[in-house]
């Protein structure tokens, strides 16, 4: 734990408690799309039914049996194979990711990620005594030329991909480097954490099926979440992997919680069951895609010219990028200033690289504040 | 993570899903102590209220500002001083003894403990990979004299303990006991981590401080948890400690799960905030003390003389040991024929020793299923 020195994501939510700061900070989910009512009506119904002692009462640590066979389903029409001893309920897709590090990496081993990646990835390694080690990537995905003189240099225990929407940057992998990134993660006998916690937020485009679907060694672990699509403060999400690895992961989260919140798992299960999870992403989409619409044209007409920022197709973010020497780090006091936040992009690298990068956030500000957000930042930055 | 071997609580739980075992195995609380219909109440009026989007959202890792406020006013009427940011809301008690070794025992440590003690705590060392070592105690506590022998002998990191109605003994240590452990690892250094969550479950007998409140330098870190109060099926519990000690865990807990489901954590807020604890409390202990009456007067009734066994006060436990060569790990399976279960004293030993000994649990039975089931233990132990 000593090298945990930072807590950036503590400090953001922090900062978002300031009423007067139009926050691109954080990765929140817009309060309209928190299904309150529905949630209300779920708990009650729950909590006063035959099935009410059941959910106060002590649970088990893979999860709720009736909401596993309703996650079995939901992972199938996603294209993903998996039995009930494949599949274990997380605490959130932050579990998922400690978990993984915690069963399968040892002090100073070496995980490869993406150069950027997820902040928290960078810091659950850390906290294991793992060393986070970056790879190339462009608009198609991780360098797959990279990734294997990567493996070959470091010997890496595992390969950590954000590849539909990514945090931070909001790219996606194609299903071309999805291919190839099992292919010789297989070879070399590297296990994978596939994170995917935005693809049902996509708005345009094709979908790719997720990185696991490509996966023939049983190598890839599939993490994804309810956060974005139901709610995150409930803390519910779930894995999959080979028996063998769930089945460790297990005893991890025994240790770690004994189980998810029974009271949680069950309104997930009632979502599913219900029908009421596709209808309420069907709502959701369009708002973050009038979100992220506007974020992009602010973008275009009050940033600078060397400002390029990516055009996501889905989820959460835009990653954006100087072509100069703007040091974002450095903008960042002037930011808060006035009242305007960002991430600066250099905590997204596992080298402290990119000072002139920079994550947004669209999905929790109305577009009249984006707009006012963008054009402070533009002012900052000095169109 | 390779140490972690067995899953004994996990194959309980498992074993507890069996309808025609009368099972003395769990600690799990009475099913007629879960307040379904107020939880029931409280989650719906949460959601519609203003706070419903809060609730749904992501929150902060320290806890529910609202619901810290309470969990310091409960702390002060139990006698125990804490700020603000000297307390932090845990997923369970269970996530305090994760995120306690997490965060101050490295691999190789060694942790001083009970013999015998909560099993649950031996597999979390031994998944950061420390080693406990027992110390002796008898029916005022531990003994002080061994304890600061092995200090002296192992240079352990920390002191692990719970001392009142303890798990699995359901014995309590005494004021002086506890004074007495607060002053020799204050002397060399060593932590402790007090578990308590069973002392508010007291039906006889004088009520004895935490241990927290002897501690003179801080170095003791106190965890409770509502699980026995209200329900386990919500995963809420908190931490008491040094400022500088609960900023750590908290780093650890935003690494591990970001924050405790906020709707759990208002729900246990409502019940602090509307008074509803303690008459809920005052209900539920009068039938635990009924089920202990009934599985003492049976354990006199239909247990063999060799068969000595602890009057608790309060708690969930009746700890017995056998004056003889009886094998508790031998006639596990002679019992789960017979449709009854206990836990075999020997997985709450450092030391694999204790084969003679078992744990009864009385709080998640009825009267008429005590006795049955002592009756069916009476005969496997041949009285």
């Amino acid at each position: 734990m000593q090298s945990v020195t930072g807590s950036a994501t503590r400090e953001i939510f922090k900062l978002l408690s300031k009423p007067e700061i139009i926050s691109f900070a954080g990765g929140l989910p817009a309060n309209e799309c928190l299904p309150t009512e529905a949630v209300a009506r779920i708990s009650n119904e729950l909590l006063v039914s035959a099935e009410g002692k059941a959910i106060l009462q002590y649970g088990t640590t893979e999860g709720v049996a009736t909401l596993r066979t309703e996650l079995v389903k939901y992972a199938t029409s996603e294209g993903l194979k998996a039995t009930d001893s494949e599949l274990m309920v997380l605490s959130g897709g932050q579990q998922g990711i400690d978990l993984f590090i915690k069963t399968f990496c040892n002090k100073g081993d070496v995980v490869l990620v993406e150069n950027p990646t997820f902040l928290a990835f960078l810091q659950v390694a850390s906290s294991y005594g793992a060393r986070c080690v970056g790879v190339k990537s462009d608009d198609k995905g991780l360098d797959i030329t990279d990734l294997e003189a990567k493996i070959k240099e470091y010997k890496p225990k595992a390969l950590y991909v954000v590849p539909t929407f990514s945090n931070p940057t909001g790219k996606t992998y194609t299903a071309e480097r999805r291919k190839a990134i099992c292919e010789v993660t297989a070879k070399y006998g590297i296990m994978v954490l596939e994170d995917d916690p935005y693809s049902r937020l996509r708005w345009t485009g094709d979908r790719v099926s997720p990185l696991k679907t490509f996966d023939k060694t049983g190598n890839v672990v599939y993490v994804t979440s309810f956060s974005k699509l139901i709610s995150p403060g409930l803390r519910v999400g779930f894995c999959i992997g080979e028996e063998e690895v769930i089945r460790k992961m297990t005893i991890g989260k025994q240790c770690a919680d004994l189980h998810t919140s029974n009271l949680s798992q069950a309104i997930v299960r009632e979502f599913l069951r219900g029908g009421l999870l596709e209808p309420h992403i069907k709502k959701a989409v369009p708002i973050y895609q009038k979100r992220a619409k506007t974020m992009l044209d602010c973008l275009a007409e009050y940033m600078p010219k060397n400002f390029e920022y990516t055009k996501p197709e889905g989820g959460l973010f835009v990653w954006g990028e100087f072509k100069d020497k703007t040091n974002t780090v450095q903008k960042f006091e002037q930011a808060i200033t006035n009242n305007v936040a960002y991430i600066q992009g250099q905590v997204f690298y596992a080298d402290s690289s990119g000072l002139n990068t920079l994550r947004l956030n669209f999905s929790n500000a109305d577009p009249e504040k984006i707009e006012r957000g963008v054009k402070a930042l533009g002012k900052i930055f000095g169109k």
